[in-house]
């Protein structure tokens, strides 16, 4: 019988310019000092999105001080040391702007900025000290400047140990964003194989929220939108990123897949993808779900997972009436297929970012120990030998 | 090009025993004394409700007081009432129990708990006073026994104006339940009347909301799914009021067309029979929408209104083929007037319930000033004869 938890409190505000909207909304956190959270490659400044942010800002007589130093795989060291600023300038509210590690990071710095210790003091599972934080963290606004993390709908943040190769998801209801302003025309500056890789990475939050035993009516809706819209406009983004329409689509898939993080979760599939890219930070994660998804969802497909076939309907290629005669895990795996081949990653190799096969082992094991409690509600069983299997088999 | 506000912060709990979490779920407003309003009708102590929720709240350490002098068509005499006791008493959060009307009064008396004067000044058209509340309203928790409504999941609630025949929408952010608690099992008792009235109001939410020029994609297919259970369900749910499953199904559709009042909104249609029941207060709101629905959707069919075949195809037994040999409307049209007979409610006549041909100017008017803004929305535009016209063709 249906049995779920509905719960997303952010106020999201959707639509090309509505950045704009951000010097005027009464829904800005209270406060008059902001810190603004932005990655380390200068891209923000660049395009000209840090100084918008800022000048939005102060039409509401918000002071921001900027934090640039986030890194594309996001580290505990720069949380702590953003936190500290924070603390030391007594910043109200913190803004995340840029891809899902800036945001991320905004998030695990919002919470810091707020508790005593290290942000790692808070983890609950690996070398994580498993203590609860006493205080809710500052308010956080997401401004995603790429279609693909979702975190601007959800209370994930994943951040790497610095020195280590663990990286974790962590999130309360207080890392919810209170207000997010998802603007496709900021993402109309992402290169082609970012808009590659992220857009994947939402097509995947999609898939997995909908696959997840603990999905829901709503994620069930939402994953289906997302995945359809994304195999349907992601090649077209990729190939043409001047395209609004393609990149409005876009952000609201990845919007709603992030929904679909909150009203469901990932499935084991990204605790895979977090064990590859804690022991090589340059793997983008969108990059490290493809180069494992063909290998992991055919365990799946292998297994006899039917719901792989409302995916392959809603990819759209396939009748239901074709899909009667046809395995659907396997209608899924020829619908990701074509889909990683028109959006020109289908011939990216693990080996190609340094992974060697003497790692499996121990990406096997970081994980099960880091991310175990995907396991748990993925589909399927999935043994540690299985889990090496699926390795093995992304890695030929 | 897409452009939306996504926002719906309350925490739903879903599922038959759900209650049976109020004790334990660290999700209640924070507080010891709470107001628990029910009805006046007495169902809520006959069916064992009541001593349910507050020996559910006592395990939280929470004393409870009720009130129970709401009216089926609530009205603002007791609001003020009530929130005079909660001033008194200090009251830290209020429990709505019952129907909608219940649950819009717990809203209305948590508002007036913490600001002074009567509630009818805070109220925005009609005779309102048009003042802006100074505080939030008291935290408020929402545990519907009836499908139909959508409340729980909606900032709204609907008050009549004692003394008068006004009747207006009012809601805030702070509005929105923090808490609702939606079992299927408290439903049980509803009798077929009651339920299929009360199902009714929720398909003709998720239709207004589908059609409401102010929809987004999240309540487009909210509303889809509600239609379909709905057109599936409700005559089985009429029928046999001891189904769980039925009774499940209904509970989500209802919960789900809530959520898109809060995502898009209703449009004049609801207009049109507040202004019924804000005449005949002994008129149930979902039979005033009924008895509207065939002349109010004929007119919007004869204004070409593509969207009702989107609808129709939901309510499933019109074929996509079929449907283009059909002008969308009509095939609408068809499937709400099988929807009604089914739900044994084809017989209901406006003169059975006092309603006068002589009123209906008073009508089109009552509906254009007390509940006007529905009508910007509204997909076709509509004058003050044309609104006549419908109630005219309502009366036949």
């Amino acid at each position: 019988m249906l049995n779920f938890q509905y719960f997303m409190p952010t106020r999201v505000l959707f639509g090309p310019d509505m950045i704009d909207q951000l010097g005027e909304t009464s829904h800005l956190p209270k406060g008059s000092k902001a810190m603004i959270v932005i990655g380390e490659s200068g891209a923000m400044i660049k395009h000209g999105y840090l100084s918008k942010v800022q000048s939005q800002l102060a039409k509401q007589d918000v002071q921001s001080i900027v934090f640039d130093k986030v890194m594309p795989n996001p580290e505990s060291a720069q949380v702590d040391e953003a936190a500290a600023i924070c603390r030391e300038k007594e910043v109200e509210f913190i803004v995340g702007l840029g891809g899902g590690s800036t945001i991320d990071s905004a998030k695990a710095i919002a919470l810091m900025a707020t508790n005593s210790g290290n942000y790692w003091d808070y983890m609950q599972s690996g070398s994580g000290g498993g203590v609860e934080p006493e205080n809710d963290a500052l308010p956080i606004v997401a401004i995603p400047t790429t279609a693909g993390t979702g975190t601007e709908a959800d209370p994930w943040t994943v951040i790497t140990k610095s020195d280590s190769a663990e990286k974790i998801g962590w999130g309360n209801d207080s890392t919810f964003p209170v207000l997010s302003i998802v603007d496709p025309k900021l993402m109309l500056s992402v290169p082609p194989k970012q808009t590659a890789y992220t857009g994947m990475d939402a097509f995947f939050h999609a898939v997995e929220a909908y696959l997840a035993t603990c999905r829901q009516p709503a994620s069930d809706m939402l994953a289906l939108e997302a995945v359809h819209l994304i195999a349907h406009t992601l090649p077209e983004a990729v190939a043409n990123g001047d395209d609004l329409e393609a990149r409005t689509v876009m952000a609201w898939a990845s919007t709603a897949a992030g929904m679909c993080e909150s009203y469901s979760s990932c499935i084991s599939h990204h605790s895979l993808e977090h064990a590859l890219s804690a022991f090589h930070p340059d793997l983008p994660h969108g990059a490290g779900l493809v180069m494992l998804s063909k290998a992991y969802f055919g365990f799946l497909a292998s297994r006899g997972e039917e719901r792989l076939g409302d995916l392959a309907l809603a990819m759209g290629d396939t009748l239901q009436e074709d899909l009667e005669e046809e395995v659907p895990g396997v209608a899924f795996l020829d619908a990701l297929d074509r889909l990683i081949t028109q959006v020109g990653l289908a011939d990216e190799k693990l080996s190609d970012y340094g992974v060697t096969r003497e790692e499996i082992p121990d990406l096997a094991e970081n994980a099960l120990t880091t991310m175990g409690a995907l396991f748990d509600i993925t589909p399927v069983p999935m043994s540690q030998d299985d889990v090496i299997a699926i390795f093995e088999a992304a890695y030929e």
